[in-house]
């Protein structure tokens, strides 16, 4: 009896032509296994260990599946079994933690210089005999050495004479799942909901351990279920029940589970009349409502919460502040150790002079009026989750109240799941500006890490790009997203390009010169994006509601912020807002040495030109062109980046696996021509308004301004519900 | 450079335990490969060939695909190579169609007695060489011809010394999917549409290869893409751009694509005011549609429509007939060679007698008005996919008119993905079933088969229950239903029991006494469900809307005829709906036999006594217990069969490879939990309006019947939307 698949590996091997052969996809490299794929490059050597040593009469389960992960992945790697041995040996791995046992080989360790879940690898001898250890201040700790060691062994990268000392930089490392109980994933671009709600808790489907693995493999320690905007249905006891077999899938692999609250749960479970979080009987049910979820989830970590946002209820419905409802919700999860993360994407209808001055003006006065268990949770920047915008002005000025990083790890606003935008670039941008609140070098990473202001507690929230595509997250190269918030998650400071050299080399196991080629792609990837959608600081163009495609032409919708017109304000004169003392005075926002960088158009980058000044068409750039001649160019660029980069990876084929390199091919030509139908129809509108010709060389836009607005996608994927 | 797959084989193949590994499940038997995995059971010989012949210099795609399986496919069971030979040489296999010089080895094949789509395989001696052949009337039929080999030999079954001789015996052997443009499939239950319309036409999921493949290995012809509730936005032409990409990977595998046509389109996309199938404006709307179908996708099966029907426009809006509508839509497409395929499934809001007569006393009257190009697609009963009905009466009552069996291979009634429910014994009931229409023998399947009324066209259609779950129909016993809709399109009279039988070889390639035992659970497996849900003839007491658990209580919906309580009845006296003629007189449709046959309670069979009779609760049963005694021996039997279900397979455990068994014993104790669900709750509402008492040794329903009505499914999969 021999199987399909591994008949199909031999002829493969082997050389028989099987060229097209259809089923053989079953067992193509589909992306299912993402960096965990054990597969070693070419040329690299593994330094495997010879035997494997735990400390531990009992082990827990999360010391269970370290040594499960040690056994298939040096097996996977190296051909050969990991036995597992009862004492210190030559060439040994052993590991240690305090809940079990605390030494390795014959030494005790002294645990408490280790930091919180910090995990150390390193060899030791002992009497003539070398082992190496992974040593971790919890067993979780323990498994994500385990993860570190392995992924190094499979990139042939060593942990030197001085070993490895890690230890995570931010406490709540978490996704956000924009996923309604129905399996609708909003800003969903990779299938549905992995959540199979109807067939839990009586199903448990593999796939959540896959899912549990991949995200402690690079840190994560919790992931929030359900959409932010919410459905109070997920707190029923129907639901809870669903929500704890989860819970007890993910807790050895170190990951908690949260909810998202819908602020008016109280009237629609409870039958209350009033969701007022100064309303006694309403603290009561939600004191109530936390204790039944711990009683299912013993470490469920705490609620998100969208509060007065775009439809969703919260406290300002009953005249009370954001510091009121959370501290509501706060109360109620204290006496559980459960954290309480509101939201600070807030932006009233009745106030449109500028939307992205909103949140800090809610935000910012309430600074210290927080519960010590509130986080505010923050979008990289004051608008909301663009290709480009400069960092939102909260992070530094809100000294006393812990504020989370929120990425956006799906790319609703950059292509969805088939354009090339690998995202940390923007992320490291973000972090790495300098908000100058404490004098130099108070980056935004050091906000977020807790060292500006010595927050309490600290974190970072993705929103997750995860749904049912085999391959999780709709692209191969989407992957790289995930893999990179993580990274950024556990150290804010860890560079984009470390982050994707060591991505490309566990995904592809292709030779330095391909995986080099494979990090350059990437690294100019966002900027593409930037170049064929939003140049020179413009924002928020895409089409209405789904968010597919450029409609910088709509301004006619229920509210102007909603508009691209709202934000580049083109007339036949000008474009841009700006943002500076004389208009809306958003830089204000920003410490005094931006402000003023940010309000001189000599110390403005191109990058943020359009973002906080308003000019006009001939406006003489850096670059000595016209303000229209650059942003013409700008578009050009974008698109032939991209035809580079199809260029590039045709190169690459036979470097790839097949399937892998297909479903790349295939998306890189959609975004080519995605590329063009921005820059076309985004042109064809700027010349409607400013009635300038394309400079000399450049192609008019093959079909009218008309056409491109008459164009529809009413089942474009991802859309709110 | 050794893959995670193959070591992860080899480790398990040498027995080093993994004990629950994860990760590895990526690799596990996860039932994507359907029943085309080619893994002979341990003690099967293969009998291999030794090598391939094609008789074709320029083979088509078809012929280049039946070359790829067979080499993957050997390959697979053998562990060897198939080599491609120039001539023939013992134990050679050859290909030969008519469109490929239509000679084998040096004999040229008269295939003038073929009939269409036929293959034959057997084995010639040519002055002594010997050699097999696959000889097809069609490329297409060759590779059904291979696909059948390939099955044989993994079932270790050769095809005697006569040969094989294989033609359909109907001509349209459909799939509707009920797929929505945004991927929400109606009635699914395995994740969400596999069309991702989104990244069509730019992406080609390899998924769709791999479904046609699957398709045309059990002969399956046509596939509708689209929901019979349609959506005008298909015949746009930017979905027809996507349609066509689909339809290009599916023809080679003799697949052609169908859409459903919103009746209203010519309003909708035309900009018409009106539909009305007479106006000559609607016939050159739609003649210029389909022309431009053809010219995009020459090879367009037709349409399917859904008219006049819950909620959906038809000719009836404007005074018409069904005739008027179909033959308008037939007319735009018979100069392409087009089907019109229109659904039987009708029944008005203004007449609710008997909903159960209506497609009958709508059609029958219009015999012979229809075109040569029509098809009436009708349910396989009267009323809506139930565990059981009896089979639909016009089927022999329409001689002039072709009539397609629709059968629904989607669970919508029989406990969605999660039930054991295989519908092969269900289909077989009522094609096996005697209309008498022309005297002794006038079976359904002699209906349906076009032998009874000499049909010009036949057809059968199943609607799909593929999805996008990796398994396909959301449970590897559900893939069975999808094999067995297309074994018995191919052959509406193939038995149920041999269709199991095959299908549980090739699925799970376990010994002789393991599939004897799986196939017994097949089989006995509907009518479990009909025991727990509708026993003794009840019908449709399902949750509304959802479909989902028990809700016999309910009368007070938007009409009558969608509650529970129009089908059974139930009050203190008596249950059930008098369809005689002191009733309905539903049966007045049937042929006099029948008519008469189920008119007596003498000799109405118990399966459909309370859907022909109304009777009192202690009303004497040939059992000899009262109804009521019987009615409950029903419900738990229903629940036993399920707990020996679970029993069953709980003593497979390690005859099944590890994954697939989980995943079925989670699905078996899903199943158990809601028959045991279904039991109570229908107990509870029956005594509840009978005011009886259990029979002695009955367990009374744990909860109160007010609980079982409280219990609410807001999100249970597959609505309409």
């Amino acid at each position: 009896m021999t199987s399909f698949r591994s008949i199909i590996s031999s002829i493969l091997a082997g050389g028989v032509a099987v060229a097209g052969l259809s089923g053989a996809s079953a067992h193509a490299e589909d992306g299912y296994e993402l960096w965990l794929r054990y597969d070693a490059p070419q040329g690299v050597s593994v330094d495997a260990p010879e035997g494997l040593l735990t400390n531990c009469a009992s082990p827990s389960e999360t010391l269970e599946i370290a040594v499960q992960e040690l056994t298939a992945g040096f097996g996977a790697l190296t051909g050969r079994s990991l036995p597992e041995i009862d004492g210190p040996e030559n060439g040994a791995l052993i590991l240690s933690s305090p809940e079990c046992g605390g030494r390795f080989g014959g030494l005790e360790t002294d645990f408490s210089p280790y930091r919180t879940d910090e995990y150390r690898i390193g060899t030791e001898t002992l009497s003539e005999t070398t082992v190496t250890h992974i040593s971790g201040q919890s067993d979780v700790a323990v498994l994500y050495g385990v993860y570190d060691y392995l992924m190094r062994a499979s990139r042939g990268e060593g942990f030197g004479e001085k070993g490895v000392r890690e230890a995570p930089s931010v406490d709540l490392r978490l996704l956000n799942h924009w996923d309604n109980l129905d399996r609708h994933v909003e800003r969903g671009y990779a299938g549905q909901s992995i959540w199979d709600w109807h067939r839990l808790p009586g199903y448990i489907d593999p796939r959540y351990t896959d899912y549990a693995r991949a995200n402690a493999s690079i840190g994560i320690n919790g992931t929030v279920l359900t959409n932010v905007n919410a459905d109070a249905t997920v707190l029923t006891p129907h639901y809870l029940e669903k929500v704890a077999a989860l819970a007890d899938v993910f807790r050895p692999y170190g990951i908690r589970v949260y909810l998202t609250a819908r602020f008016s749960s109280p009237i629609e479970l409870g039958g209350l009349f009033t969701a007022d979080p100064l309303d006694p009987a309403v603290q009561a049910w939600w004191d109530e409502k936390v204790t039944e979820i711990y009683t299912a989830i013993p470490d469920f970590g705490g609620f998100l919460v969208k509060a007065n946002s775009e439809g969703q209820p919260g406290p300002q419905d009953y005249g009370r502040t954001h510091a009121d409802g959370a501290n509501m919700l706060a109360d109620a999860l204290a006496p559980h150790d459960g954290h309480l993360i509101w939201r600070g994407f807030v932006y009233s209808a009745d106030n449109v002079e500028d939307r992205v001055k909103q949140a800090y003006d809610e935000f910012v006065p309430l600074d210290g009026e927080f519960r010590d268990n509130v986080l505010i949770q923050v979008k990289n920047g004051p608008l909301d989750f663009q290709p480009r915008e400069p960092f939102h002005p909260m992070f530094g000025s809100m000294p006393d109240t812990p504020l989370m990083f929120e990425a956006q790890i799906t790319k609703e606003y950059l292509g969805f799941s088939t354009h090339l935008a690998y995202l940390g670039t923007l992320w490291e941008e973000v972090l790495q500006t300098d908000t100058f609140v404490k004098g130099d070098g108070s980056t935004v990473a050091k906000a977020i890490d807790g060292s500006l202001h010595d927050y309490p507690v600290t974190g970072m929230a993705g929103v997750s790009n995860i749904g049912s595509d085999r391959n999780w997250s709709g692209s191969i190269f989407d992957q790289a997203n995930w893999f990179a918030f993580g990274r950024m998650a556990w150290a804010p400071d860890r560079s984009a390009q470390d982050i994707a050299q060591e991505w490309a080399e566990l995904t592809f196991s292709a030779d330095e010169g391909t995986t080099d080629t494979i990090v350059e792609m990437m690294m100019s990837s966002r900027e593409a994006v930037v170049d064929y959608m939003t140049p020179l600081g413009l924002t928020h163009l895409m089409g209405t509601g789904h968010h597919y495609g450029p409609a910088p032409w709509v301004d006619d919708l229920g509210r102007a912020d909603w508009t691209p017109y709202y934000y580049h304000r083109a007339t036949r004169e000008a474009i841009g807002v700006d943002r500076t003392a004389s208009g809306t005075n958003a830089v204000s926002q920003y410490a005094d040495r931006l402000r003023s960088r940010w309000s001189e158009l000599e110390t403005t980058p191109d990058t943020l030109l359009l973002w906080f000044h308003r000019l006009p068409w001939d406006y003489e750039m850096k670059s000595g062109q016209t303000l229209w001649e650059d942003l013409v160019g700008h578009y050009e660029r974008g698109v032939a980046t991209v035809h580079d980069f199809q260029e590039t990876w045709t190169n690459l084929e036979g470097q790839i696996d097949q399937a892998r390199h297909d479903q790349v091919s295939q998306f890189l030509a959609i975004q080519a021509e995605e590329a063009k139908w921005w820059r076309d129809a985004s042109l064809a509108y700027w010349m409607s308004v400013n009635d300038l010709p394309l400079p000399e060389g450049s192609e008019q836009p093959p079909l009218s301004l008309e056409a491109y607005q008459a164009m529809e996608f009413p089942n474009a994927p991802g859309q709110g519900e």
